[in-house]
């Protein structure tokens, strides 16, 4: 089953800047070979069910590994079974739109 | 690894009301033995990560089978490796605080 | 517009405990006269948008005050033009087809 | 009180594809003024916390109007008073560390 899916993981307990723990997060998602893109409140991951949801669980346990005692993230994931479609399917459907 | 989550999951293009399909779920997470309380804008859900997620993902397999070809979830999950703490502890957390 | 939400408030750079920062929400929930449910991943809270949405803005100002440099919310917020449905009403729908 | 916020609005009962419902809030954003940015989750949005959420309150109501009986938001906010950081600061926060 693919998905689509947003991730925003919160470390807690470490401090006012997590940025380095998004950052393993970045290189977690490329090194499971998921087509992956950062934005300003999360990233967009597309790939198998089973792959995304492994990375973000391998997030959770580095993350741990690297200090952060309390972790809470937010997932959205979809599935279709109409058709297939990529990420950038979904914004230039969007986007086809605007510019009408 | 031990994890508390929140999932929220909208079956699209079935029509206005997924009560029926939020049931099956509830069905899902009791049937995989996890802790399961419905609010009123998700269900809390605690257990094993794999276990939590796996039963999300059949949540998605059996809403298309029932007939939704659209569905978009939205979890959220915690982990903390600093103590052992149930749903029940989060709550009662938060309400003997709000006795003081 | 009348509206039912599920709010998650997390103080970031405050330490592992966040729960005295929730009680201070869900006493900002009540003193609005909102219809407002304490779960183990954040609170249901029913009444107008606005009024709903000035809460979570006064929670916000509320925690900073206390000494949080930094916050990350995560709220659901659902309306319907169809019919009027309360909280209880939504999870009333779905237990009634779980008792099937 | 500045916000950075990412929105994500899913109108239920008007079948399977949603793109249209979509662009209309873009516009909103655009119309308030206020910077967003597409994805394929969602959207990124920046400045004040009225503005940001005044303008989810009006893709509400233009998507109502346009015949979507009920919606279902998805809302990450966050606020921070340590320093101001716009959404490029964020991602750049992170990419820096990518490229060490």
């Amino acid at each position: 089953m693919k998905a689509i899916a947003d991730v925003c993981v919160v470390p807690i307990g470490v401090g006012v800047s997590v940025s380095k723990y998004v950052a393993v997060c970045e290189r977690i998602f490329r090194d499971a070979g998921l087509d992956a893109h950062l934005h300003a409140y999360g990233t967009n991951v597309e790939g198998e069910w089973d792959a995304v949801m492994g990375a973000v669980r391998k997030c959770h346990e580095r993350i741990h590994e690297m200090g952060a005692p309390r972790i809470s993230t937010s997932i959205r994931i979809g599935t279709r079974t109409d058709r297939a479609q990529t990420m950038q399917d979904k914004i230039d459907s969007v986007t086809s739109k605007l510019d009408e």
